[in-house]
């Protein structure tokens, strides 16, 4: 069930040419606040923006030439519809996004200029399922789903892969919580090349389906998601949670405020523009400081697609 | 006239343990954008957020040992103050930070925090100097100038020169134009280290004084001084001047809005936050763009620090 190490190893070398390998940077006043030693991964420096164009290039690159030619599909309102199209064309294949009619015009432009050929659905999830499955029905595209998909959450974690070859003596990983795909590859990454490194999660309280999953034992799903943090509204996936339930111990749930402040803190200190999903972990780690206290801790920036004109602070 | 070789190198070795070697980052889109390919040095990821931290520790270090002991003074409303207060913190010497009473207060504060000790003055250039004079005199402190001192110049090279180990085959080396400390340090390593590497200053329209006096060859002096990068109001020095005399050819001036749209520009793209002193460089660059076409160019992005409630867009 859990991807071998092999597979893990190979999707860093897959990804390396097609990525930044994005800085890792401290802050001594962000280390004397929380009581930790911490080391942000900075993927909101990767290309596009985020952490997601890693696990679309390690994906589309394992196609067959003949899937390759059809070309690939997917839905998103966010950064895993540029991620694909971005990576798509990086390989000379198409790159169908679906995509909600609520979502901003600037990131619509955003998958267009990467070459992404939008079709704009119902903001449903059930019509832009239906609009994803007409483009493969069609097209024979093949559908590359953005947190659920082995190959997809293998690329993800390359961003953890390479924070550990950097400092192999982390002993936690932060992610925020979404999809899924994210701390599932940051799991499997911390798991093979991490000495006793142990993964943690994030969720804004609003959304904290992945915290009652791993108490359940089942996927969970949000009836409300009233949060800043809009990265992070999606549930978990049956390939993932998976990886999750095995891998990853703790689920740490934060609030509203603690989002925005540690937010505002990043971009203050560290001079960092990071989206408010970005932020979650971060602010977990203010919460439970006692518990981290002298620790060594990794956290991935996961994006910095924000836009300027509405911020939270 | 101007420092050996052996003293730009020295002062890389002396900075280095007390610094960040910031990252040099690149974005395609903005490459298509100047029709350049642009490599920047993200000073406003260094420590207290800004560059002035490689001229202030470079300055402080070379003090005798009686010196360090009677501590350091400077008058700064800006970046200096910070970086003097932090690097004499750093080598156990006390700092005497002279701010005008027109200071953010957020400004006084990082200054305390680091350990300066502040004293407020009227807020004019004669007040001032008039302050740090007295504290010289009755303290027996050793005045640093935050531009017009050949240690802090040097210091402040010491960017350009881990730039140029990175990519020694930069044409071309843009820095804003403030007091002139940067751009002539920077001149300094470029002469010694880059392969006929070209330096450019870059000034807002409205503070020329640094493009007026290349021309006449005499320091000029700016009479109004109403623009958004409130780091470049200051006029050159008779130290750093005669080297930027005989080491830069060019300096560009740029328009108050292009300012304010390169700085967004490397907010939502580079995901980085810069203050708008940092953006001038890079709307230089967009302005003279036919100038620049395919070379490949460093620019030094100054600092960071900005206070995120008072933004220009």
């Amino acid at each position: 069930m859990i991807p071998s190490r092999q597979i893990v190893l190979e999707a860093g070398d897959r990804v390396a040419p097609f990525v930044h390998r994005t800085p890792v940077l401290t802050s001594r006043l962000l280390n004397e606040l929380s009581g930790a030693e911490v080391f942000f991964k900075c993927e909101n420096l990767q290309k596009m923006g985020a952490f997601k164009m890693r696990g679309a290039i390690n994906a589309v690159q394992q196609l067959s030439e003949t899937q390759k030619k059809a070309g690939v599909v997917t839905h998103s309102s966010g950064n895993f519809g540029q991620a694909l199209a971005l990576a798509a064309k990086n390989l000379g294949v198409k790159a169908y996004i679906v995509m909600p009619s609520s979502a901003p015009a600037v990131k619509i432009m955003a998958v267009k200029a990467y070459g992404g050929l939008v079709t704009i659905s119902e903001p449903t999830l059930e019509a832009r399922e239906k609009s994803a499955a007409a483009i493969v029905e069609e097209e024979g595209a093949v559908f590359l789903h953005p947190s659920n998909d082995l190959n997809v959450i293998v690329g993800q974690g390359t961003a953890a892969l390479e924070l550990l070859q950097d400092h192999h003596d982390l002993e936690f990983i932060m992610t925020p919580v979404g999809g899924g795909g994210l701390i599932a590859g940051t799991a499997l990454a911390a798991h093979y090349l991490g000495t006793n490194c142990v993964v943690v999660g994030a969720e804004p309280r609003e959304v904290d389906d992945a915290y009652r999953a791993l108490k359940s034992g089942e996927i969970e799903y949000n009836i409300t998601t009233d949060t800043v943090a809009d990265g992070l509204k999606t549930n978990l996936g049956d390939i993932n949670f998976p990886i999750i339930k095995e891998l990853v111990s703790d689920i740490i749930r934060v609030e509203e405020d603690g989002i925005v402040a540690a937010m505002k803190l990043i971009w203050e200190r560290m001079k960092l523009v990071i989206e408010p999903s970005s932020a979650v972990p971060f602010a977990a780690l203010l919460k439970e400081r006692e518990k981290y206290r002298n620790k060594k801790i990794g956290i991935i920036l996961s994006g910095g697609n924000v836009e300027l004109s509405n911020l939270p602070f």
